[in-house]
């Protein structure tokens, strides 16, 4: 069987589990304050290139974004997100639980648009019954977006321009942060994303970690009694070892770029492949995340071999699937693929 | 100086006052167990003609939709409402502080669609990631709309129809109910509203009433342990009996339905005199509220003698306008406004 | 019969009622942005003589202290309260429904001691784990207390000190406030109260109204956006002047303080007679709750023509029971309950 | 340096780690559904001799008893626990923060008495307003307690018997559940627990593995649409394999037992070591964790060699020091402690 239906299907990257094995007799303090997520929200700083940014350590993408934002919106404020946006439509009212509203504005092949969000703001503020209302208090967006594809320079800092203008907080949900950063298509390095925004995180659990995102506040702007707030979700792990050692590993010689890098060289082999096969994409995504257009008759087919995410109905003889390549994936499983397409 | 700007701009009804003062010195229990909300609830409930009516009074309508919707909803679903919908746009989020979302469908002037409403539960259950996502379990409609627009019998039973097949919760808010059961356009009647809904409430703030909403479970559904629920929101009050009082006067003679017309045939008696003067309306409302567009020049100078609604801007030039009459307008308040318009 | 149960059996006092109906039909803005608001609200400014208050108008005693609570405290931080408090023990979990811990200390009498909220702050920043629990970030207290009793000047502000020392707020609960301030044993004023505590709140429904609480922030510091606060949690009703004329009735003339006064002077009247007749006191309460050790059997004899409140059962043979006194409290009715003690 | 703070100062148990390195490249579904997931529980079950057991994979402590209670409890229940309980105490308001009360009882030795909840909950339903208070729903203990002692098999039942007759749920927090198993003082075994409670779960965070704790249903009484509930706190993980492969592991050859065996063996030495060497202990901890009273001079020179916890200051000159032992600590640990104390 060939595995293609998402990023996590794998265990984690060998580095980690070897890692894991050479620290685990050396004794730590719990709660993350251990020498491991010291060393590794070390080398994210510099990584960043930001001196003000304070590192965290949390388990999964969910937790992450119902962390960050509870902890960062005063109880009266609301989170814009694209309609699209996992926290609107993925993470089964995760922030609706917290209390807060997410407030949907429209999708452009799944990213927000700047003055779009501009154009909400200032309406909201011009409404005389505007107390009555939720304010926009952050904007957020995730790059790689859920279809793959990714916001330029120029996009985000005008997406900032706009949260400046208004007061809002700049939160990137970055779960799939190193397939962006190493994408043929992106000009955003990992320091600009740490400029422009005022948090973001670094997805480890798609990029291969077993678990762990490090959430990054770039100008030392981490909420009074973070720590607190944490274990109030459920989310502090008394072994924050287990997150420190991963992303250490990870930030060490680079390798979460050269594995991230391998997944995007394996997904455009994947969408050349598709193409010359006379497949037609659903979306020209520069990510890891391909998603294609592809007869039933077809799919019905090629699932005896591979294993495919199911992404929506096309018509009713076609559906839109996703290939996922990840930094797990090889030259011999792009070949294989190639016999049952 | 003539006050067109909302529906709640007077004091109450006089009978309410009168009966207020005459029941003042009768001793009664806490808490909603008084013989006031024992009456009144008799009187709704024989009024909608359903055996299987719990009546219970809140203060307000965020209140009562809050109460409501947290209550009947489990943990983890939501509910569903035209994006204009008053739970959505201009409650403060107060949906959402109780941990639910609320999920938004298109609005054809203010008024949701059972197709759509049908579709988008079909869609949610046919996905294969639905346990990551907020099931619709209730579909909350205001009747009349935030634009004065109504449902017709046809309309509600198919949302009904609609409900019942996904196992949705069918609720109406009715903060201006009178208005719609009394305008002319309407085919709905209260029994027929407890008939097809499984709970809504009939609105006394902006009917007459100084203050309170009086929830009708129809089918004998009121939540377990539903006062101390109430209490938990912090909606229980001690005297009861305000509310008891103001119900029982309200449905005693038909003084809601009565004075509830007064508003419909006052509008009536508007919106005649705007076409009549030339006036756009910006929407054909059979209800108490009456939105025209008006150039911002004329609005200015009208302003100087009337109090209207700001509604929305309509372009550089024209704003949208909201007139409202209610139980208190009087032939006077119309012919004087001539004068003006 | 003759009514003790409690202190919220009759409706409210004639002179809300007159001025009701007397403003009825004077137009007003909606959402406590009225002129009887307004007025209310410095009245109660001059009586507090305390420049520095912001004055608002909430519905009930649950709701206020919900509100009050929620909105002040950050959402990691616990308010301290004895084991007796109202929000404790008999407000169905409406502080932990808006997430935040409510933290019981032992009761004397109904009272906190300074010193041990001193020791339990003290103690709770010496443990190392600190950051693992609920910082005390706020005092709540009533006054008087569920049990009648009162605080001194001495003990309030020796509770302020404490709250000083450790960075808390102190806020006081006074459902009952205006039987405090006319007690005999107080020697606590209206301008005491603001001057030492941050936040509190004027009761009107035990007090006169048929419902209302005005909530007293001293020091301008009414939390941000309030109001959509306020709403946030359905606590803002539309017709604010139902509040506003309530207040501004009853801070016109001082007639909160004649009518508090009222009641102390039946209450110690009530207390007379209950010693000669023999009964003994549960507690010498110096306000206008009495707590009486009475036999079950006298109990029910007492109960074919007096209601009263059971407050806890003393032994297999004996009730502890409360007779409330209030504004409506007659001369007659205490000559009367004479014949049946 | 010797570690004895804690019992999660370590990695895992090496035998987790290797298989989370054979199992590394198999391809999983995500989210729990996984074949590593699916064996474990089976072997849970098997250990648990319990056919109705549903068992459901978490990442911490915290986090289980925040989800379990907010899952099993209708919103306006409470949760009853000992004053020194963990969800009452250490927990930074988690529970509060899903909107629960948490119904503290006295302590004995860190244990709940079975009389003491029978008599708080029958006069709970006593009281004529009960319906204004927060029903206790469900009982929480700690087995080994926060001190370390048990509750014996008669205990238990004495306590579920008390839960059926007040409609309540026995939840047991098995943190470090395999100590209590293993202690020679316990006569409770894993199928004595299924049987006696309604939902426990067995720590592994601080028995051998990196994360991870099992919570079993023992009724099939998972409450419904769980992996909902689970997500929306934030704590389902994308690779719910990490989980699955070190249960299977722990439950495979008795692993789990074994590893917990080690500590008490190591805390029974410890424990003679100590009494031998005159130190007093502040009580008789049955399982791994010693608590001792230390001079603090004693103390301050230990500490060169030796970490330990801090628990409470004893007297002025004296602190409570708690010694853990854990699946990791040696016969050498406690030979080279030996050269300290």
């Amino acid at each position: 069987m060939l595995y293609f239906q998402s990023d996590y299907i794998m265990g984690a990257h060998p580095a980690i589990l070897d890692r894991l094995q050479k620290t685990n007799f050396e004794a730590t303090a719990g709660y993350g304050a251990d020498q491991f997520c010291s060393a590794a929200a070390q080398k994210i700083k510099a990584a960043c290139q930001c001196d003000n940014a304070d590192v965290w350590f949390l388990v999964g993408g969910t937790q992450a974004n119902a962390v960050v934002i509870s902890s960062m919106l005063k109880r009266y404020e609301g989170v814009i997100a694209a309609t699209t946006g996992h926290i609107g439509a993925h993470e089964a009212g995760a922030i609706e639980y917290t209390g807060h509203k997410v407030i949907s504005l429209p999708e452009h092949q799944g990213k927000l648009d700047a003055c779009e969000i501009d154009r909400y703001a200032t309406d909201f503020y011009a409404d005389a019954n505007c107390e009555h209302m939720v304010p926009p208090a952050m904007v957020y967006l995730s790059h790689p977006t859920e279809y793959g594809t990714l916001y330029s320079k120029g996009e985000l800092e005008g997406i900032a321009k706009v949260c400046k203008k208004h007061g809002m907080t700049l939160f990137l949900d970055g779960a799939r942060l190193g397939y962006g950063l190493m994408s043929y298509n992106s000009d955003l390095t990992l320091p600009d994303i740490a400029r422009i925004c005022d948090v973001f995180y670094i997805g480890g659990t798609k990029v291969g970690a077993l678990c762990g995102e490090a959430v990054v506040f770039t100008k030392n702007n981490t909420p009074k009694r973070f720590l607190t707030l944490v274990k109030q979700q459920g989310a502090l792990i008394a072994k924050g070892r287990l997150l420190g050692v991963q992303f250490d590993t990870l930030f060490t010689d680079d390798l979460y770029f050269k594995i991230s890098k391998n997944a995007i060289d394996k997904a455009e082999m994947l969408k050349r492949l598709l193409c010359d096969k006379g497949y037609r994409l659903f979306m020209d995504s520069p990510t890891n995340q391909q998603f294609v257009i592809m007869e039933n008759t077809k799919l019905c087919e090629l699932q005896k071999n591979v294993t495919v995410g199911f992404w929506e109905k096309y018509d009713d003889t076609h559906t839109v699937v996703r290939f996922a390549t990840s930094w797990a994936t090889t030259n011999e499983d792009i070949s294989e693929l190639e016999k049952y397409l």
